[in-house]
């Protein structure tokens, strides 16, 4: 129906944990009209800030979503990216981020989101921003969160449809990472009582 | 030469991956004329605030400090209690004591500790703090933490000399974690040149 208004559209999601192509596909298959330019994600927005900052990560990231980062320079990296690692979040592997990141002078840390936990089908697990506290306290510094509901990232959205703020609505069931961000950013927003609302 | 003085003496450790009955034998094997009841450590301080607060922990420590715990109830658990746990912070774990502490009406996280990471032979490694960070993040909650510079650390070691705080002065090389912590308890401090001194 949003389409057919000839209204700009854009999917703006948090999902770290594939690559949007498979993204995509899922929602294909529940019946959506939707391509893989029409989505905002955490990674391809990291990748944006990479490219302009001429940062080479070191990923703490779900194997699902390393093609992501693809065409990045990963080579002696200057920064960490973390996201949803899930399995990969293992003992050897924090600590190898971390030491990535207190032998740069400037550590840099970008994450994929914020969230605190999140349910699966056999139970709560930790989310991204668990880990990412771990490793702002061990470097002493603070990350820098791509994803809702940061401003950049609402702000990327719009770049990519080429409208101004004040132009778009923002509609999610999230309070404060869908409706919340996208005010902060000047947009309007509205929120579905739908999804994970309660 | 402190022994030969007629002085009361206490061996204050931040040490959490081993008990102290092989704790003390590293430094007997070391020189040092000393026996496990001269040791305040961080578990065995966490065992009498578990004791006194009916309080029944899940474990995410070291597998060499769980003896420390031997005795204290462990069943339907109404607290995490965190330790260095190297090896045993995997995902699963980590995940575990989430869900243990999420579930709770009020729930309590005691950390052994609130370090940031520590050197080994293969490398730095992340320390308890860090993952004490991802909990409370987590849960949105604030840990408490037992073992130095915490007031009641310092408390506990004097209660067991049975001396006040101005009768007492404490000998380190950490500025915050020893002279700090047992200044704040209202001891005298004295800082040493050697260990880990910089």
């Amino acid at each position: 129906r949003i389409k057919a208004s000839g209204l700009k559209l854009r999917f703006c999601t948090n999902e770290t944990q594939v690559t949007r192509e498979k993204f995509v596909k899922k929602l294909q298959g529940l019946g959506f009209d939707i391509s893989v330019d029409e989505v905002t994600a955490p990674a391809p927005a990291a990748c944006r800030v990479l490219k302009e900052r001429n940062l080479r990560p070191h990923l703490l990231v779900h194997d699902d979503v390393v093609p992501e980062f693809a065409e990045i320079d990963k080579a002696n990296p200057n920064c960490v990216v973390v996201g949803d690692a899930a399995d990969n979040f293992s003992y050897a592997n924090l600590n190898e981020a971390f030491r990535v990141l207190i032998e740069l002078e400037n550590p840099v840390l970008i994450s994929l989101g914020r969230g605190r936990y999140y349910k699966e089908t056999d139970g709560l697990k930790l989310d991204v921003g668990a880990y990412m506290k771990a490793l702002e306290y061990a470097c002493d510094i603070q990350a820098e969160v791509v994803g809702k509901p940061a401003k950049m990232f609402f702000e990327s959205a719009l770049a990519e449809v080429g409208v101004q703020p004040q132009q778009a609505i923002m509609i999610g069931d999230d309070i404060v990472n869908d409706v919340g961000g996208a005010q902060q950013c000047g947009m309007r927003a509205l929120q579905v009582r739908t999804g994970k609302y309660r």
